[in-house]
């Protein structure tokens, strides 16, 4: 296979950043070297297949996108990236490994589904992939799957607190499968927000013909996500499982997950860019149907309120641990129309997967975080957490070179018809503007994109095998 | 210079682990590389001088100890260590690094002391140092003092809210040198006990006729560590200014810094071995007048509060962020003795400066850390919160090649006779056991302890200038 | 009707004590007189029916104990005290109101249950009384009942977090409850643990043989209880409905109920004398199927974690803010025994009802609370939560004349053979002694109790018509 | 003595209220009855001298203003009001016990300033009076005049924390002085700002020319007042005194209250209305120097920040105890214009003795606070902070007839030229219209106030002797 140096960058860690070569011999790094490009005399320019110039630029390690959902069934219909579309487009963002969720409904055995799964994407993926496996309606059947998955490399489960008769666990399913966690060492990821207390509002709005998107937001209030955060804390406290809390987005949430973790417990939290940047007030309140482009759960929150700074303190701080997109994009044709004149049948949703190592960039250029976190929470962070670290998630010997150069002078528009290659007919962050660049992509030292062209194919992804979590304290 | 190449070990760093060798060339790491020695296709063992075989073993960035006091004079005597002897005990514990603290008291001019500081270190220590400056009292000329300091290296200082008269400084005083600070980007340190409340209870306690060394404990009670913790956060609130808590002891106080850093303020605290591992009834508390051995400031808290419990909860949640040691040794004979008949009359301080990477590597032996946790609070956080990350605290390229060969299944028994080369009559961690064991040591490139032998020299270690704090957020 | 003056004892109000003389008329208090009987110079004294000699006495409102369950059919059997038995024995112990609970179980409708209660109790009370209503499975008619039910003097109801197809309302009819208690002013009260994690822990317990008392305790841990709680005031908090957490026993429940109360909330709580005196360890965790006699839920916590103490604080601080029985007595025989080999099988309840006063006033004597607030939190305080104050909970012109003659010289022996009037076959109290005694006891102008006899008569006590919560911020 | 009968209102108290009618006979109430003006058949208001008609009005207790400075010296001048015109304005305003402030400076002695006062109130006031003394630089004579002061009815001793050379007590004297109120029951009162902080602050404003009165406000940051409150609660934690914080009006003061006050400690809180009205922006931001005109130490809050509505909640939650005014009043002219061109030589205080029973019932028109809490937070419990409950408070047979009738159908216009009796020439309360007004006052049993008319006189207003705090828990 080939080797590869990619010299004068500025290689950024969790920790730190300093100027080093990258010495790529095949699909992993080979060394890091001190700028110059030789060792002990040996001139490795001299001797690889291709030299790469980041001077001036940051060398970072491939994003990780814990959070997506390519092509996933639901109310009638798919998310409308395919595991090809949707990995091409993460790609093309500098997101180098996704972690896509197995779905399995009440009536579905897990380990078909993870099958199932693995079929859909084999084949098809331009990055690497892992799995988790959503859990619905807890059985001992879901339990047992939950050792056996373990040894696949699925070693995250995902259960809900919401969405009756479709995903919805009741607690004492959850306790059950956290105590199953608490033994075999799981990491147990929540979607929190109190379905029961939301079912009745929703219905009470739509019965009340307040059927626009924005009220979407108005029936998913901070308090039934604060409160499904706390009670799946409350059973992470008494079985001792470890907890991940997804797609957090009310600052009362963040509260509640601080706390525990002020305490000691192995609590954690992921945000996402949509709760970073857009707001209640702005995008789900948009004129007649267009807040439907932004109808997610949980929803967008009020600016007012102040969500999004305190979401970006929360990062700061490390009460929240590390950024996923959550990607779940629905074309507003056929898909989101759905819910003209009832907002509660609009498919949730949104597509960024594309975006997540821009937008968060974004962050550090207006001085939210520093360069080093903003590669913790995209890249080394979520690979901690996902029992993917050593492979991925950090530029060191022995890492699968997944790289990106990104150019912290370069410019990216994003929208339809600028900057965009997942399969929808809308942009979410249309007319974003962002201070830098993704030039150049290597997944497993292939390069994958450079200089605004794919060089990768569906197929070269490969499925990556998990181990449990290394972010535990 | 010579060559050296760390073969087959576990590379251990914050973020995580890896087995990797290192390539040393001269004073700097020169390169990382997979297992195998090789790089596309050069043989580096067969190249390097000198193959160190660390196969089994960790290997980790030496120890940056930020907290000592070498040959300090207090109260009539001097610390025991001079930076020789201290320095050299440091490097047989596997620190490479320390910070220790120019001294300037009310009469003295904060420039001069900081020349008097590098005529005393220069040419003596046996491993490389920094300096922090101690301001006393502070004036016009402390705050010019802080702005030509930060040019020599020194970027971060030090102030008292106790011992009036010798260096305490009034909140007005401590106000304008935190403006000074959030101006020049300096890190302000602050020794937290409300020196007021305690010259009274001091006071009355002697005159009660309770002049043993427990009452030193008494007389120093959680309220004074609190109360000042949260007086020098309000006053790091008001100015901007980023805050370092020295020697934290009381659970409380960690409480007041948990806070803080929960919205989002700069604030930042050590904690020491002593207060992980001894307490006020055990040590304070022993017999006669033994307990003057374990006499510092802030003083060993009550185990029955839990303070000792809570504390290393708090390394793993990073409320608190490091582990220091205020190596601040005085002997038994003629200088502890000086209290005999008035705790108030013993110097304070332990002795610690050899034992830190032992006793918090224990810590990962008793399952209170984790292996990565151990190098972050030791080496890698103190070189990032000090300016000194990049030369120190990471085994990278570029960095200086200051590295520990630490073997998990050796082991090291604490006390007079056993490992002691700290120049003190007496150890303060008698009796303790330690499963693991410093094998060996580099200091820039070189060995200076290996195999139970001291291979260094005094004037080997040279004096770092540090850059401003790269852990601000 | 005759007329009664009281003279010479200390009257005890929530706010302050003071000498006054109580003149009644009939069945309420007709002044309140500075000491020495006379008024513009009539000597009232020699105008009364009858004078009681109330010197060196503590002369407060009659108790009210809002929570009480006579006769309540649960588990097939009924509570062991009849509305006679139960109210003749409050009356013993100076109480004179109940609240008692209507039951409603799902398969029946709300007004008619609280219509059979109503013929319950006409004509077998000893001393007034009200009801609570308790709504299963909140359905439409449920919330229509709520109005109907408040006309009816019916102004709070329960609502259930466990006991699934028995009492439990999920959180989407909860909601819906609270909405309406919103609109109409009811307080909404909540049974708060999660019966969903319950349920688990005690199948789990029963199938692995760990059947005893003791279990009870462990299967219902604090994290039920403190969860719930943080649930039913999310509620709270989106609808606006004020809270009442009723037989609050976990001191992290408090914690809840304290943060909630300090940003404003309307949000309450209940404590019995059981959590504060009694305990996991020592009554449930007694040899053998001794245990079962304190089988309560929420149940007794361990004394170790504290709860106890702590509960006793939260008294003092208002965030627990009056204490009720729960009076719920089953025998031994026959019933609680139904739970030989299976704890989950004994019937929940302990019987205080008579003994409330005197186990809170010997919190005074002990020093926990002041001798205002024992009458504030046993009867001024339950008397204004549940709309009775005027009438009830204050001595007051206009006032029923429910007034207790409490000697602070004398002394209670609790047991069976010593003090004990309730119907069961043993006493949750034995051994208990207090430092204080019951003297004289007056239900609306009569008395019921005098010198150790039993003056009233079933049928004395009447229907009380509650108002709207007076306790409402 | 004359006897009065008061019939038909509506008797407020802090539990509730009641139609009752109030008979006073001499200075003290003789009885309170149910109305109807009967007892035992004795037609009361035939026999009294006169009869009071309340029919529609509220019959409330005197008002107790515990925070007063008339004719303080300070700064080279004295608070404009005597006592003669600071008392007969509180009457006016339906308060009828004042609480002043004895001042005793650094070289003076605290008995001799005690007997000053005496001597300047005596003969003067038109409504009774008690004293509080201020302990400026506590030393061994402060500490014997507390329990010699004690004994003469001065029970209350206020401490400060700032105002260096005049008032200003070190840590060590405050917690000599706590330590002393631990032992004889004291209630200690603090003056919570960090003097040292401001006084850098104020020095640095005036150098740099920010001269006008707003820079009072941003040189007394919120930080000061809460850094000071905590380190307050601090030293009564650790000696075991109560504490009262007096004029707070930073809402994170308020939660230091709240958290001390949670974890069950003896600490009070009073706000004054200017915190709950008034605003930095609004009043001290006023064009020019008008400004000045409420230059008061602690400041006015910004309104952007919210302090003003959470000192409201603050009282709802009873995290704030009590409403007193720190009435000390100077004059434009001559007084606060001594402070044009440097805002620190203002005169620091705001009038507001005859507004504070108006302004707080304006409060339970806008429903901020009940009925109830209007009487309980301006007369009851600052009664029962100061050791006057019984005497004071309360509308109670054996209590001195201090009773205000306020006409809720009644309007009063505040300012000059309308409502406004004390001597100032300007009102800071200027423009404030009130729904609602004092009809009648009665002190002792004498109507001084009715119709708009004085009846009062100087002289008739006695030193009432207090006892120690009876809210203490």
């Amino acid at each position: 296979m080939a080797t590869t140096l990619i010299t004068g960058g500025l290689v950024v860690g969790a920790t730190g950043s300093a100027k080093m070569d990258v010495l790529i011999d095949g699909g992993t790094i080979a060394a890091v070297l001190a700028p110059g490009s030789t060792v002990l005399g040996h001139d490795l320019a001299a001797s690889v297949d291709v030299v790469i110039d980041a001077s001036g630029k940051y060398v970072v390690p491939g994003g990780v996108d814990a959070h997506t959902h390519m092509e996933m069934p639901f109310g009638g219909t798919f998310a409308s990236d395919t595991f090809e579309t949707g990995t091409t487009a993460a790609a093309w963002g500098g997101t180098t490994t996704i972690v896509d969720f197995v779905v399995q409904y009440p009536d579905q055995r897990p380990l078909e589904q993870y099958q199932v799964w693995q079929d859909k994407a084999a084949g098809n993926c331009a990055i690497d992939y892992g799995f988790h496996q959503i859990l619905s309606d807890v059985q001992d059947d879901s339990l047992k799957a939950m050792d056996e998955l373990i040894a696949e490399g699925v070693t995250s489960f995902k259960l809900f607190m919401a969405y009756k008769g479709v995903f919805l666990s009741d607690d004492g399913q959850i306790l059950r499968a956290f105590q199953k966690g608490s033994e075999n060492g799981a990491l147990m990821m929540m979607h929190a927000e109190n379905g029961a207390m939301i079912d009745v509002l929703v219905q009470q709005a739509v019965s009340a013909g307040n059927t626009s998107p924005y009220y979407h937001g108005l029936t998913r209030p901070w308090q039934a996500e604060e409160e499904a955060t706390h009670r799946a804390i409350m059973i992470a406290d008494l079985t001792g499982a470890p907890l991940y809390v997804v797609h957090v987005s009310a600052k009362q949430a963040v509260a509640q997950i601080a706390a525990a973790r002020d305490r000691g417990l192995n609590v954690f939290g992921e945000t996402c860019p949509q709760y970073l940047y857009l707001s209640l007030e702005e995008q789900l309140g948009a004129p007649g149907f267009e807040g439907a482009k932004w109808v997610c759960s949980t929803p967008l929150r009020s600016r007012a309120e102040g969500h999004q700074s305190h979401m970006w303190q929360s990062l700061r701080t490390n009460d929240i641990q590390m950024v996923s997109t959550d990607h779940c994009p629905f074309c507003m044709k056929d898909q989101k129309e759905m819910g003209i004149g009832d907002f509660s049948k609009i498919p949730n949703g949104i597509g960024s997967v594309e975006h997540r190592m821009d937008l968060m960039y974004q962050g550090v250029v207006s001085g939210e975080i520093t360069l080093e976190r903003w590669v913790e929470i995209t890249s080394t962070t979520p690979a901690r957490m996902f029992g993917l670290y050593g492979r991925k998630g950090v530029i060191q010997p022995g890492a699968d070179a997944d790289v990106v150069i990104y150019d912290p002078k370069g410019h990216t528009s994003i929208g339809l018809g600028k900057t965009h290659h997942m399969n929808m007919d809308y942009s979410a962050w249309e007319g974003f503007e962002i201070d830098g660049h993704v030039d150049t992509v290597l997944s497993r030292g292939s390069v994958i994109v450079d200089d605004g062209a794919f060089l990768g194919r569906a197929g070269h992804g490969q499925y990556v095998k998990r181990g449990l979590s290394q972010y535990l304290s």
